[in-house]
């Protein structure tokens, strides 16, 4: 077999087989298939696309390609829960405990954040004394003992995956949903849960900017799952629009528990009720009306704030000293509206580059990021605004100026309301 | 500017602007722009192919990479040839002569032959003492002296399109027109004529199979011509028969001393008139009709064939060696026909391959070559045979059954005589 003939293939959209698939990955990871055939080859996926078989046959081999977490002692109620990322979105630190407190068992690794995403990590980092770094035997344990743990990554997941999607990164092959699908799914495949909720974003804040390329991908990615045994389904939801008020680390925790405690954001909460709803449907074979209305039992009677607390203590975190820190003061800097009107969009992504100026994000891998940094949002499309008046506090230590011109500069500001959005746009999946 | 922002404009078909290829081919050249993102690129180009203005650029870039032959000194009637290769194609050693004795001036660098293709500096070495490796002084005192040389390829032409070739060959994207077109014509436009003409070959011993992609590429490589102030005109010839009735060295420049002294196979002696009234029509501005019939009276006449001799003796060549050399033995099989019936099909790329497995031509690069080795045709296209009856004769010191059987399956025989098929198919260029 050779790279070259492989490549050829791709390019005249004749499929390659598993073993093809298998022998590209494989001396990819072991450095005897160049960098250049691999770049070559990617390209002519993003121009011929895959088909199903060879998606899932890519996946696999990426999941196979390093170590892969044995969960299998904890069960079939695995659950684990992906999301392509975008701005304020801090679901996982809601979801999950409404999930656990019902019998799910969560887990799970998360990442930190890059460029205008945050990362789920860094989020749990802003609470005094939480640790992100637990070895394999703690990190087992905990799951037994409460259902809940969410580590950094650890180990050597699919660094087949890593490898190329670094190449893709610097040769412009980023953007084919075959290749996003299989590299999202190999990291989760080698995370080892039974049952996997995609959280996939679409909007100006997403990856995906559009609707359908995000329908896309989910169906590509629950075609993934069920080629590999695995139960999966896809919400694809609304990131044209920041979820929730808060942007920043420590901005984020505190709605976080406020939406544990029955208040918060109501686009937050709804966003979160449809994911725990669609994990406890997977994982425990519930219908979709049992599902959903558990998860709102268990968020409304306080039993989900419970297991957060449970979770948190367990991994060391201090609920109290955070509480303690966020009376401190933080320079802050209020936004205002330049006239009458409605605010008619808003651009996401500007809104995390404008959190990540303040430092609650990171412009390069390994920046430091402030906690305490970030954006409270005021207004959000639809809402109704005078001249002069606040629409969002900026918080942070740096100069306020750049962060309030990108902030102004994503918000449009109109003589009419918009007309309104869905927040959840379509669920994919198997069963429902 | 960054290499991966132009893959991205390339992907798109955003068209890349010259500064923009530049870049893109010296980076390449001098290291700083990797191989993996060069093979991206040039599979986004082999998807959404590049404008004219690309082309161009492309070619004048990878032509000022290296080396440029300055011809000035020999005024403004030097004239080049090129083929896109073909099995049984001695027309260089034909046309060449006619072209100088008629005033043109022919100073020429020409390949070795590989795989199934033979190359005109291998026939040329097979005249005893022949030097094809010519000092800078010695190529350009010869042209001036009796208008024509053809030695070796030396210097560094074009490195860039050697590099960008080789990478191209093992990514599986050589089959781009624009991507060839540049490649052949970088290597003319560094080697200096004033005038250009191309011998395009479609058809099964050619590297284009189809006549509507040839045509293709003469059209790219003679827009190439004008954008770059070169006088470029292109014939499209037929190449699913060999041409003329020889293939293998030491044959071949038999045939070409036949045809110059008014004999020889009537196809080779048709397109080698058509190209050499090209080449005159373009450097000398000749009307096509003048041109044609002053090719005709020099081969008919015997001045070509005295031009030829000056310049072989000019190179240390001896024509009463070679003479000497064919009458000795060498070892011969006739292939006969399997029935009665005609030759309908001829696969003239498999008869390239059975003339290397006699040894005339390299399966790799630096293999030795047994200058009597090839085939005689008696019997082509469209010509009756009689079960029994020689076909062919191979030549050579090896095995004969190899190629024997290789010659056969290259030949088709049927009841019926088939259509018969233009030589030339169509010309391309400005003036005509």
């Amino acid at each position: 077999m050779r790279a070259v003939d492989l490549i050829e293939k791709t390019k005249n959209a004749i499929p390659l087989t598993r073993e093809e698939i298998e022998f590209l990955i494989r001396g990819y990871t072991r450095g005897e298939i160049a960098d250049y055939q691999m770049s070559a080859w990617a390209m002519a996926v993003r121009f011929q696309g895959m088909s199903q078989a060879e998606t899932a046959a890519l996946t696999m081999a990426m999941a196979e390609s390093g170590d892969q977490v044995d969960l299998s002692a904890l069960g079939e109620k695995t659950v684990d829960k992906h999301s392509t990322g975008g701005v304020g979105d801090k679901t996982t630190l809601i979801v999950t405990p409404i999930v656990a407190s019902l019998g799910g068992v969560v887990a799970k690794m998360s990442g930190r954040g890059l460029g205008h995403t945050g990362g789920t990590v860094d989020k749990l980092e802003s609470i005094p004394g939480y640790r992100t770094e637990l070895s394999a035997g703690e990190f087992m344990e905990q799951a037994k003992r409460i259902g809940l743990v969410v580590a950094g990554q650890s180990g050597n997941l699919a660094p087949a995956d890593k490898k190329l999607y670094a190449l893709r990164d610097v040769t412009a092959t980023v953007d084919s949903i075959p290749l996003i699908a299989s590299s999202i799914m190999s990291k989760k495949l080698a995370a080892g849960s039974k049952s996997i909720v995609l959280d996939v974003k679409a909007g100006s804040g997403a990856f995906m900017k559009d609707r359908k390329e995000a329908c896309l991908l989910a169906d590509a990615m629950v075609q993934i799952g069920a080629a590999c045994g695995r139960n999966v389904s896809a919400l694809i939801t609304n990131m044209d629009i920041p979820l929730g008020r808060a942007v920043g680390n420590a901005l984020e925790v505190e709605e976080v528990l406020e939406v544990l405690q029955g208040k918060g954001p109501e686009d937050l909460r709804e966003v979160c009720l449809a994911l725990a709803a669609e994990m406890l449907l997977l994982c425990h074979g519930w219908s979709a009306g049992d599902a959903r209305k558990k998860a709102e039992d268990a968020l409304n009677s306080g039993k989900a704030y419970t297991k957060m607390q449970e979770w948190i203590a367990a991994q060391g975190g201090d609920l109290a000293a955070f509480a303690a820190d966020r009376e401190k003061e933080v320079p802050c800097h209020a936004v205002t509206a330049p006239s009458d009107g409605y605010i008619t969009k808003m651009n996401a992504e500007r809104i995390g580059v404008a959190a990540m100026l303040l430092g609650a994000g990171r412009a390069a891998k390994g920046d430091a990021i402030d906690y305490d940094a970030g954006i409270r949002i005021l207004k959000k499309t639809g809402d109704a605004v005078k001249a002069g008046e606040p629409v969002a506090v900026l918080y942070g230590r740096r100069d306020f100026a750049p962060s309030e011109k990108c902030y102004l500069e994503a918000v449009t500001f109109g003589a009419c309301p918009p007309e309104a959005q869905p927040l959840i746009y379509e669920r994919r999946g198997a069963k429902a």
